[in-house]
């Protein structure tokens, strides 16, 4: 089967998997865990931050951020297609009280007009804003690499309100490639940013929050209150240092997600969204197809895909697919929608 | 000052002050308040339901039935605009652990295919919709009415998902009366409904929420975790009461309303919405003002209205507004108008 | 019947309904109705405070002070019989985020030496010491007054430690007649207090929530949030300014108290608390009996009483109950004794 | 440095780092892992349960626990001193919105007495008992093993008024074998149980939450929102698998445990809690010191230990101490105590 439902099945290579046999390790809890340190130290400098908090997952690392960023009873404002008002199981209502202030972005990140237009003050009836909220790349809207010049302009024109920014940076590394600038590039704006050590980076467990010595100190509070505390975390932060080395490997993933975007070009009906990072957007509708039969017909040819919605298919491409891999699946989704 | 910011100033006549002074009382949070029983009774006779609440406030009427339907962690569909959305303080986050899922309607009221592109079923990574809430009249979008073929479109594809509906009713009777049929046709197909004694009806305090036995059950046990328990509560029912024969007086506020509007329909540069109940909004951002300074100039000449955002203003007629009053009313704002 | 259940069943006199039926009023909501807040600057005095908020009830008042004085994730001390322990649904966790931490106490009330010893910093894995919560009188423990010296020693242990203190204070005023004290006297030491107008003040509906202008402020929007903003609420609020002038007439229901202890005390195998307010607790373990058994038979002799648990009655005198009622409910609940 | 902490300090050996090292993976979140899957199956055996979680931390088993089982609202009862109450940041109120009933148990567990006297049915103004929490061994009250039938006997009075039961056995293993009973004794009685494969059964990182299938299930998905969903999660599952197959050594600790509290016997001044598994709780108190300044003179002679509370000191044997450690680390503490 070549999966291509989501990065987040890559496995851990050999060097990892010697990282973590080898790794020097201590109680996390207390801090005393040399290389989850080393970790946090390094993936701080990766994104411009002074501080980062290694965590089980990007989800944890997310609530994280927008609890310790507000207070009870506050609104955060988001693309309404954002991972974190989609797919999170409510966490922000759940975690931090927030009440969702969500609408429609031009690849996923409002114009500092909108901001304004979004931003609610404190007063008798109306809960303040309290958090703004970015993603990049933006998965659902297609894996768009979001400029820091569109970073910067929604950032500045929610500082101005004195509202914090947090950037779900998910695929973080994959936006700097694709946008050809340093990740320092596109956090320098915000206040904080979660990125993933899997995924395209091929970690098997593990995401960084990052931001001020402050905010970490509080998020590594509130990490415990979630149950992210873990012991002899080294472990699996070893193979999360390993995963920072293959940032320069992400372009090999965008090129092969061109490659399946181009592969399917002539196939009839479907429309699909040119690929700026390693995510490709198949819309079905025009063949008159819907996504599960898709996705059935593909399994059978050994392709294994994922649902966006009910008539778009999401292919994501990284480190475990080869080039072969890659070349195979092509043939294999087109003879598969020939036959739909 | 001809006071136009809001229904909700209408102050107590003469009746309904007699009426508290002689009402009979007891201890209503032992149910035993037979006023308060009374006006429970008619008031879910009025909305067509099996049994109904006084509440102290249309935003805990409002509160209660989100946490009532739901369970902590779904989602609730709404307008954008919403009442719950914009002005009750993030309380569905608070209260009931909510995520909203809001979006653009026409009219304030989703269509069925809406309603289904909307719903979410519950899977591993997604809230599940809880609840759909609806809201007439729709005061920030004008005071629509909204007609019962609507309701029941929005409801029974909500119900096909086996979804409840709440309508907040604030200003029910002002609907009802707009579209000239009974509150029971614009109530029979949702699940419960929470329409103001105060506001348009003209008692000092208090509202209504009506539902199912084991809805208003319920409802009564979260009132009190509300702190919404009162005791010899007749007091107050009594002018409810009082309230609820005042529903055919409502078309006169309409008409007032459409005189409103007719009066500054030559004022340059304004926009007015068509009023359909008691409301009229007026855009001001053709004439290049600002709210806050036309609610300024309005003040200084005895009119009082209020601001929907930067530059809609809101008029709001009711029972404390004369025909004379609201002629003098005309005149003030167009000179405002004339000389902002 | 003569209902001794609890003096929440009193009843608004013809002075009350008068000042109803004659009441200025305005929109509380916008801070107009000159009714409720002169009875907002009366209250406010009456305790010592720089400001006071009217409520709908007692609950709502302790729920928005456990709010508006902690952040999420605190703790609150109480004695563990506290009423906002037992009685208000749990609405601390709810409401607040609160985690409860609860103790034996004598009367009610810790020694500054429990607050010392409960009290809890902040660390990795602690959640810190936000609030102590004080009542007076303290119902479940047999409406004992506690005394200013008390109150001040447990307040100034807290404050040592940088930790707010409220009075749930639903019965300050018994307190403070039955002590011979003012109550300023019972709230100079604490931050907040919050005292009812119904129960033995007989007003129909209503409580108060002092503090500083800076918590009220916060407790106003929180009243908002929870439903708590009624509109023309003069006409309640009226009554309440009659109930702040019958505090001098509490005494008579400590008498009446005494009266039904001392008429009680030949009773045998009960064992009668001896009062110090308006409340007296029978413990009937002694005689074989349990509380629902007596309280149908005192109930079929004409007197209603309420039951603390399983083997404890609790009866309360309040305004509404004659001397001749409490002699003629002496002699009933005697005969229902001997013959149960 | 000897370090006797805490058992959460151990390492993981050549085999388990070995295991990790080797393990076969896939995506967990898609439940594609197979050495997490064969973990959960295995220890859902050991505990006598239909299936199991793996989870990041035991607080995280344990909060999920304790939502899964309840609804809004409701109570929680555990013996005041459980780690759930003390150390977990008040993470029932938080995630659940449980409020606690704590209380004063024999040995941290309650008798059936006191589950049926602290039982509370759903009322008006109550919150109803939700679930009712056990902890085997018992961190706090010296790691103490509770005997099954004393589980039971709780267990047994919850269930007969509805009420589930939760035991928090992040040493459960430790109870088992200091009784000499399987650990599916101790379970068998309740609904659900965590426990840790880090502390004394040395992984470096994970616990179990075992139930019936129905409550994994929803356990699960409530992992999700706690961001506790891993993806190759196998590379730390593995040396979980390895942990499971160290119970036999667990004996080991507590005769280091016992030999520790023998040495110390002769120590004047101090009260050594003899002990039942791998804790040693020794109250200072009599020897007029404070816990941080013993911890302070055993750190320059060489041993680490905890502080309790500001007169306990707690020492935890674990597999990482060997007998030569341990006779050691006595000699040390008995010249810091001959020169505190």
């Amino acid at each position: 089967m070549i999966d291509l439902r989501s990065d987040t099945v890559t496995t851990p290579d050999e060097r990892m998997r010697e990282a973590a046999r080898t790794a020097d390790v201590g109680d996390d809890v207390y801090g005393e865990d040399p290389t989850v340190n080393d970790l946090e130290e390094r993936a701080a400098a990766a994104v411009g931050m002074d501080a980062a908090l290694y965590v089980p997952s990007g989800t944890m690392g997310n609530q994280i951020a927008a609890r310790v960023h507000t207070e009870r009873g506050q609104e955060l404002l988001a693309d309404r297609k954002s991972h974190v008002v989609k797919y999170e199981l409510g966490g922000l209502a759940q975690h931090a009280g927030l009440q969702l202030r969500t609408f429609e972005t031009a690849r996923g990140v409002p114009s500092p007009a909108q901001v304004d237009d979004e931003y609610v003050a404190a007063d008798l009836h109306r809960p303040e804003t309290g958090l703004l909220w970015l993603e990049n790349t933006h998965n659902a809207r297609g894996g768009l690499a979001i400029a820091p010049d569109r970073i910067a302009g929604a950032a500045d024109a929610a500082h101005e309100r004195g509202v914090p920014v947090h950037v779900d940076g998910a695929r973080l590394f994959n936006a700097a490639t694709a946008l050809d600038v340093s990740a320092t590039d596109l956090t320098e704006p915000v206040d904080s940013v979660m990125f993933c050590l899997s995924k395209g980076l091929g970690a098997p467990v593990g995401s960084i929050l990052a931001g001020s010595e402050a905010f970490v100190e509080r998020a590594r509070r509130t990490r415990k209150l979630f149950g992210g505390g873990m012991r002899q975390a080294g472990l699996i932060a070893a193979p999360g240092l390993c995963a920072l080395e293959n940032v320069s490997e992400l372009e090999t993933d965008h090129e092969h997600a061109r490659l399946l975007a181009d592969g399917l070009a002539d196939v009839e009906g479907v429309d699909i969204q040119a690929p700026e990072t390693n995510i490709v957007l198949v819309d079905v509708a025009g063949a008159e197809l819907e996504s599960e039969a898709v996705l059935e017909r593909l399994h059978e040819r050994g392709v294994a895909a994922s649902a966006l919605d009910a008539t778009t298919i999401r292919f994501c491409t990284h480190r475990d697919i080869s080039r072969a891999d890659l070349e195979n699946a092509v043939d294999a989704v087109c003879t598969a929608f020939d036959t739909v």
